[in-house]
């Protein structure tokens, strides 16, 4: 009955309709009328509202504050900053008018020719230049300093080929743009950010991730160094999961953000900028699923238990009814979030697999003879396995279960991603493995060209220069010439 | 030294001015450099987080879940519903290309006239013909429904006059769409996301509504029924609240949303939509703060108590920050959120002021003076009274406090609403009476005619037609026809 219903492609047939079938069918996201648009529903949704909760504390907690800024960005401010023109105002929304009337000539409605902007306005794809054309004015003193602040915003990037929560033009995200007094407090907000990305990642997502800074050709437009996190997904592909970037003073000077020091100097501030979007649910979803659906770390699972009653008449669901109520009780005091589907639209053979598919971690299920007994039935998603044990205690059992399944599902892609890296020494070598995926570590000449070079040859990026790890110099797989560290080399989303 | 501060316009100066200088002063909120849109301001951002997280809450207890749906809409979704566009495509941000690129002629950047769109897209102002064309794909029995779902998000309304936070074209909003299988059920949720609304405004915002219907001429466009919760801003004017619309079955009919009922039937679905916004907290400034600032109903201060030390040397400052440490710690214990503001760059007098224009409910002062004694100077925000405590069970009267506060700030709004509001029986009095301002409670014949005529004269309108209070019959004021119950009238924001 389970095949039938979830009828998903298997993972080792064609990871990407995998991925598409399991969205589609947990009821995640679907693709709406608006080319390149996403519908984020119900369930989809509650996963991205436990990570933005959970973030939001993490943001809090370090410091910042949330805030708002105009989703409307006038042509002239994107130009300012010159790499950043470059990058972000290619492909991008751009309001040109602000009305429309019925046709004269009786074609429905049309956009009025007499409404058209003076300046048009572009839907932002990220908020630097109106985010520093504001805080110009916000900046006199080094008082005014440190400003520490987060939006959580739409934005539009005007993408070609879209995948579900992968890359849609419109996304969901949030964007920290903090502005310091010196380079180092910069820098060092820069690094903590990074760090409270790559513990909510590995912590939360139970995703482990490698953080590192990125290669002069996969910087943000606009910042001085990008800093990241790089996840592998389970078909050897990497997910650049969230970024933080040093932004030096570059776009202070493109709108002359200045302040007078406690030496009296009047100085340019200093930026960094940070964000993770709905990215994070497609990484979710491909880090850690399976042929059955999904799986969720307990710690950002809508719900956490699910239980269901099965019966034979009236009499006995008013019996497990009751027991059920009490399990609830004991569950929501130890801060467990439960569901209960006793409808009667659907047989529990559905029901299982319905929650299977949707990556609930435990699955209580009560019938006639755990009434007898006092037992009932407890299965969990991850390595989906049951077992029968008694029903008093079963909330501290449960309590214990979930830590352990969040510590084994981080597990199981640590064990995988460790299986996945391994240092290639030539170039040959590189071109054989590459196909295999993974991470490959390798020597690098630090050169635009032989990158460029690599990711024409391979469609192989380097996804970033790791930060921790191996620091050993040696000698650049392609050319020869001396290399700093090994880098990490994949194919990516 | 506060006057200096502050420099607030008093109230019966000007009050537009007063409500202008305070949303600047206390960092509510700014205009942005995008005409119309306003950037809100870490402090006024956060009375919002408040606001969304209760009425989250709210709504997720009624059984609504949240999902999301694209910021575009094709324009010619607009059309489907007669009324809606009638209504909406008037004033809308357009978006009519995809693509900037360099001028050839060194211009800086430039709309590509190669990257116009097919079909325009308009940043929604509302989202019923985005949500009705995917329920299309959603409904198809009657155990698909109903469907209740809410969104928050950001819209578009091109609007010519802005204020901040009261109207502004791009605001910040919830939006709830819900689908129903028959008229009573659809009905009964109009009604209950009324009444969480009018809980919502007086129970947490202290802020007293009239709950009751909108004549035709004020429905939303699209609409069988409006129903709305209308307060009384301190100026004598109204503030539409909040929202709560019987869509009938307009948009199931305009996107052809059909489902099969439990008698086999093919039926139109049934449909409600709810909103409250940013408006919100224009309202809430308007309904209680004074010529001093802010005053916030404590259920939704950003932080409901600051500490402020007063001391002479560094000595002193230890001291003082050790006894406020334990207090503070009471106090969270309590749930009552607190800053200690302990920094050096400003002096208590100045820190007082502050306090007080950003309306934190309850302030403490920690001196020499209370060192000796174990007292500690308490402040309350809405009567400007203070006293002098013993340190000891503090944290309790704090709490008590704030109850009482929360009350006393309704009662004050409920009393001035009461004063304000009265029986007017003849059109030369209301003539007379509407130039003071409030409610007038007035017998109307019901039709539009007569409503257009007392707008044009007196710029008054039907607030609404109150579903609680006197029912009793009579005669409209302008034509003497006869009238069902009395209606309100006011100049409304």
């Amino acid at each position: 009955m389970a095949k039938e219903l979830k009828d998903l492609t298997p993972r080792s047939k064609d990871y990407s309709q995998w991925y598409l079938d399991l969205v589609i069918k947990a009821n995640l996201a679907e693709n709406s009328a608006v080319r390149g648009c996403m519908v984020i529903k119900p369930y989809g949704y509650a996963i991205w509202e436990k990570m933005q909760r959970q973030l939001d504390d993490m943001f809090k907690e370090t410091g910042h504050e949330n805030a708002y800024f105009p989703l409307f960005i006038p042509k002239s401010f994107l130009s300012k900053e010159a790499d950043h023109v470059e990058g972000f105002a290619k492909e991008c929304a751009v309001v040109t008018h602000y009305r429309l009337k019925n046709d004269p000539e009786g074609n429905g409605i049309i956009v009025d020719p007499e409404a058209k902007l003076e300046e048009e306005l572009i839907i932002r794809p990220t908020s630097e230049t109106i985010i520093w054309s504001t805080y110009r004015n916000w900046i006199q003193s080094y008082r005014d300093l440190p400003i520490l602040i987060n939006q959580w915003a739409n934005v539009v990037r005007w993408e070609m080929r879209t995948r579900l929560f992968l890359r849609t033009t419109e996304f969901l995200w949030q964007e920290g743009h903090t502005a310091h007094a010196t380079e180092a407090e910069a820098l060092e907000e820069t690094r903590k950010m990074l760090d409270v990305y790559a513990e909510f990642a590995e912590t939360y997502m139970a995703m482990p991730v490698i953080k590192g800074v990125k290669s002069e050709s996969e910087r943000f437009a606009g910042s001085v160094d990008t800093y990241t996190i790089e996840a592998l997904m389970q078909d050897g592909k990497a997910l650049q999961s969230g970024t933080s970037h040093f932004l030096g003073q570059n776009f202070a000077k493109a709108f002359d953000v200045m302040f007078s020091d406690k030496d009296g100097e009047r100085k340019y501030v200093w930026a960094t900028s940070w964000g993770v979007s709905t990215r994070l649910v497609g990484a979710l979803i491909m880090a850690h699923s399976d042929d059955n659906g999904l799986v969720l770390p307990p710690l950002l699972a809508p719900y956490q238990v699910v239980i269901v009653p099965i019966y034979r008449n009236e009499e006995q669901l008013n019996q497990i009814n009751e027991k059920v109520a009490g399990i609830i009780k004991k569950l929501k005091a130890l801060g467990i979030s439960v569901k209960y589907d006793n409808s009667d639209n659907r047989k529990p053979g559905w029901k299982f697999s319905e929650y299977e598919l949707k990556g609930v971690p435990v699955r209580l299920a009560m019938g006639g003879r755990d009434l007898e007994n006092d037992t009932i039935e407890i299965a969990r998603r991850d390595t989906l396995t049951k077992e029968t044990l008694p029903q008093e205690g079963i909330e501290e059992h449960i309590k214990k279960l979930l830590e352990e399944m969040q510590q084994n599902i981080y597990k199981k892609a640590f064990d995988y991603r460790a299986s996945a890296t391994r240092n290639v020494d030539s170039y040959e070598e590189f071109k054989v493995e590459i196909e295999k995926g993974g991470f490959l570590m390798c020597h690098w000449d630090g050169t635009n060209e032989t990158e460029e070079l690599i990711k024409n040859e391979t469609k192989a990026t380097i996804r970033c220069i790791p930060l921790e790890g191996d620091k050993t110099p040696g000698k650049c797989m392609v050319t020869g010439k001396p290399s700093k560290q090994r880098v990490v080399f994949a194919r990516a989303y």
